[in-house]
C-alpha cells in the first residue's frame, strides 16, 4: 500500500474542517450528526474518523483553527477591521458554505461554554490566541503614538474582544446590521489617541 | 368549584416563570426536559400546561418577561448601570435559582434566533423593549446635557446593545470578569459629553 503523502492528510483534514464548519454553524453542535458532517464534507464516517478521534476532537480542531485565522487578520489588521470585514460579509440562510461560517462555529463555543464545564477546561488552553494578537498589535500602535495613553492597553484589548463577543452574537441572530458601520466608528474612535478640542 | 383569583393565577404564572428559568439557564431549551421544569418549579406537568400551552409559549413569555423587567432598570439608571449590576451579581454553578438566570434565558435566545427562524419571527414582535427604553433614556440623557452631541442617538444605543450583548455572552461562558469594571468606565465614558481637554 502507497504511503499516503503528508500533503494529501492536510488536504483531506481541511476538506473535513471546511466542510464540517458549515455543518455546525447550521445545525449546531447537537445538529451536526454524523450522517450530516458526512454529507457536509462529502467524506466517509471511516474517513472522517480516521483523522479526527470523535466529533469533540473535531469540534474543537475547528474552533482552534478558526480562532487561529481571526489571530492572524488582527495581527495584520486588527480587531476592529476584523468586525468590519464580518459586516461587510454578506450572510446566508441556505446552509451554502461560506467564510463566515466561523461566526456558527463561535457561537456553538459559547454555548458548551456555558452548559459544558468539562468543555470549558478543554477549550481554555486554545483560545488565547486571539487575546494575545489583539493585545499585542494595542501595544505596537500605542508604541506608534496612535492609541490612547490613558487607559491600560489589557483594558482596551477587553473592551475590544467584548464588542466582537457582542458583534459575532448580534450577526448570528441574524439581528439587522445594516445601521453598525458608525458603532464601529465610535468603537474605534473610543481606543484612538484623543484629539484635543479645547 | 371555587373561581380561581386572578392574584392566585398571577402568583403561579410567576412561580413557573422563576423556576423554569433557572431550568432553561442551566440545561438549555432542548435540555429542559418536562421532568425538569416539574422538578424546577415544584409542579406537575398539568399544572404548568395549564399555564402555557407548550414548552415553546412558556420560553417565550419567560424571554419576554426578562426584556420588560431588564427594560424596567434601564428606564431608571441606563443600560451601562444594568452592565454593572451584572457584573456585581455573584455567578453560581449550583443549578441554585439566581436573579442572573436571565442571562441564560438570552443565551438561548441567542441560540435559537440563529438555529430556528420559526422562532426568529416569533421573537421579532416582542424584542424591542429594551431597544425603547435605551433609547428613551439616551434622549433624556442629551436633553440634559450628558450626553456627547456628535453622534446619533440611534448609533449610541446600538454601541450599547452591542457592549451588552458582548457582556451576556462573556459572563454566559463562564470567563473570568474581575476585569471588566474599567471596560464598562471606558464604554460609560465613550457615550458621555466629551470634555474638552485643550
Amino acid at each position: 500500500m502507497p504511503r499516503v503523502s503528508q500533503d494529501h492528510l492536510d488536504a483531506r483534514r481541511r476538506q473535513i474542517l471546511d466542510g464540517s464548519r458549515a455543518c455546525f454553524a447550521r445545525f449546531g453542535y447537537e445538529g451536526a450528526t454524523v450522517r450530516r458532517l458526512e454529507e457536509g464534507t462529502g467524506l466517509s464516517r471511516g474517513a472522517i474518523f480516521h483523522h479526527f478521534r470523535d466529533k469533540e476532537s473535531l469540534f474543537l480542531a475547528l474552533a482552534e483553527d478558526d480562532a487561529i485565522r481571526m489571530a492572524e487578520v488582527v495581527a495584520e489588521q486588527g480587531l476592529v477591521q476584523v468586525m468590519r470585514e464580518l459586516l461587510a460579509t454578506p450572510r446566508h440562510d441556505d446552509g451554502e458554505q461560506h467564510p463566515a461560517d466561523w461566526l456558527g462555529t463561535r457561537l456553538e463555543v459559547s454555548r458548551r461554554l456555558r452548559t459544558d464545564p468539562e468543555f470549558r477546561g478543554r477549550w481554555a488552553e486554545r483560545s488565547s490566541q486571539l487575546t494575545d494578537a489583539t493585545r499585542q498589535r494595542l501595544q505596537r500602535q500605542r508604541e506608534a503614538g496612535n492609541l490612547r495613553d490613558d487607559v491600560d492597553v489589557a483594558v482596551l484589548t477587553s473592551f475590544l474582544e467584548l464588542v466582537l463577543e457582542g458583534l459575532v452574537s448580534h450577526l448570528a441572530m441574524g439581528l439587522p446590521a445594516d445601521d453598525l458601520e458608525p458603532v464601529l466608528d465610535l468603537v474605534e474612535e473610543s481606543v484612538r489617541r484623543h484629539r484635543r478640542t479645547g
